[in-house]
């Protein structure tokens, strides 16, 4: 029980490390050990289009020259059965002559959920599911918030003063918080499948958005909220090389083109009140595969997603600092208008305190939106 | 030498222990030890006009029966060389034969300072100086505060959401945190030898302002700046037993005779502006012996003590909610009046995070405030 234990947890932390190359497809970490219990093989998800963890593990037992027959494979997700972009891993598993599965979840794409054990099972493979599966989905809350509720998980990310201003009254903004705080930002940001922003930020800031602070294999496309598409096309969000997805709401032939021309994607996704209809965008989002939203934009924007109860999560950086005056975290985040009572604000549970440098940094959830 | 710093980390722990006693003493343990490195005595200070934590240890072992003839004293903070309420602890260390005292700290009270350390030099007793100094003066920044700066330490407690809203625009502000930090709340209370607050809290919440939800020796005096003598007789401030300051700006016989038929003492000590002269005020509770004053305001008069450069340190406790509308932790906190520029803001350093239920405790102290 404890060998098991210990290979659900390093199959959890393969999957950990994986955090920044697997999407849009799941974190999933394989272990493979021995009837001894002994570990023969170890593999994570590779990048979109490469092998899945459970082929990682089974051609490192190869490699090493270690007969995988008999072996327990413990995975943390359920074992894939189609043919998408690789072949199904539950064939691979069965021709490697593996005796039994463990895993963590099962697949939460309702097509598919539960028919990898069933082919497990009919190649006369041993299946048993649950350990490690609290881990596992939160490791995954995008591609289970994808699958599940066909929107992003979506982490608002927010630096702020102690007394919660993000800005001064004119919106300057740049830099409330230390380069440690900015530099683990950056670390969240990698790991989002899309980081989106509004067009306020743009204007005022001129950012890159992209990132520089940390490590990362790649840049995650930019996601613009723009109605009116007052997106200069000189804007330095165009710079680094990566996706740039604006969502305007009135169409605009002549501001499109130039955006387009800066190789950007404009889609329009009006609401009755003529701006982005941001339910929509999240929606549509889901459908370009992003797992994780990472949103940066200013208070109003904050505000909308948070009173329209788009948002799941908020990754807070409070820097040791009063301002008194200045701009809020968040416009009206709650959706009973102005508040009159004190049980109307928008409840969250905390997740994580942590130091930062000079600063603080809070991971808190908005109540019950991980119950899904 | 790890016996040694055994012995002054249970001294200092001691002194910990009677925080909620000493007052307006200083917060100090001492231990004694035999010549082999045994411990004979432990001791604190106890109540004003009790013994002092030598004399505690030396009657402790001398309850056991144990010889301290040779033994080595660990004391928090000097000895004390006069008379004051109690006879002098060097006397009573030579007397007993104490071969030599380590001792965290000079006494800060510039006139007696080094005195101790002196007479137990003439008595024949060895002096080590420093040990332990950074726990016993951060236990005792009060007492070093009086004594050198002449005003306490001052500690402003706020409760707001996690947007640093403190109160409903309407001023409602109970509760937004839970009982497990409000209980905190009470203990940071007991420990302060003055709680303070404004007429506007008085009026809007009418609150005790005591100690009820942690366990406490005495209620601290209660104190109130009310310019214009606007607490009501009736107010609930006045049922616990304890002493109600009240300081005022404008005289008002008929008011004044009301309040101290209710038990307070009120004093007049205006500013230019016909305010309080908050400075004046903590000058006041010095001299009244409040080591540490904490202070439960409105955004109003925390924004006055902030901008004034007369607050410590913060005690925060965040709610996770979002509240959006509200009153703010701190009008202007900053001297430099409305904020044009991010340097302007008042600079923190946070001193601890602590998840208390589902809040979080922030203690933050103003940069560079405790070097005096």
């Amino acid at each position: 029980m404890s060998l098991q234990t210990n290979a659900m947890a390093e199959a959890i932390e393969l999957a950990r490390h994986a955090r920044l190359d697997t999407a849009p497809n799941p974190r999933v970490g394989c272990v493979l050990l021995d009837e001894r219990g002994g570990v023969i093989g170890r593999g994570a998800t590779q990048a979109v289009g490469g092998p899945h963890a459970e082929v990682m593990a089974l051609r490192d037992a190869q490699a090493k020259g270690l007969s995988v027959i008999g072996a327990t494979a413990f995975v943390t997700l359920e074992p894939c059965s189609h043919h998408g972009r690789t072949g199904p891993c539950c064939d691979a598993l069965a021709a490697a002559g593996v005796r039994k599965v463990v895993a963590s979840l099962a697949d939460p794409n309702p097509l598919v959920s539960g028919q990898g054990f069933e082919r497990l099972r009919a190649a006369g493979i041993d299946v048993e599911i649950g350990p490690g599966a609290e881990e596992a989905r939160e490791l995954n809350l995008g591609f289970f918030s994808r699958m599940i509720r066909k929107t992003p998980w979506v982490r608002l990310k927010v630096a702020a003063s102690l007394d919660g201003k993000t800005a001064l009254p004119d919106g300057t903004s740049q830099w409330i918080t230390s380069e440690a705080a900015r530099a683990d930002g950056h670390a969240w940001r990698a790991r989002a499948g899309a980081v989106l922003t509004g067009v306020g930020t743009v204007l005022e800031d001129d950012p890159r958005l992209d990132v520089r602070l940390a490590e990362t294999p790649r840049q995650p496309p930019l996601v613009v909220v723009d109605s009116q598409l007052q997106t200069p096309p000189a804007a330095r969000i165009f710079e680094p090389a990566r996706p740039v997805w604006i969502y305007a709401a009135a169409p605009d032939a002549a501001a499109q083109a130039a955006l387009e021309a800066r190789g950007a994607t404009v889609r329009y996704l009006p609401n009755p009140h003529s701006k982005v209809d941001l339910a929509a965008v999240l929606r549509d989002l889901a459908a370009r595969e992003v797992n994780e939203l990472h949103v940066e934009a200013g208070h109003k924007l904050n505000g909308s997603l948070l009173r329209e109860g788009l948002v799941d999560e908020l990754l807070l950086y409070l820097a040791p600092k009063l301002m008194g005056d200045g701009l809020g975290i968040a416009n009206q985040p709650h959706a009973a208008g102005a508040l009159t009572r004190l049980d109307q604000a928008l409840a969250l549970e905390f997740k994580s305190f942590e130091g930062l440098g000079p600063d603080l940094r809070i991971v808190a959830r908005i109540a019950g939106r991980d119950r899904f």
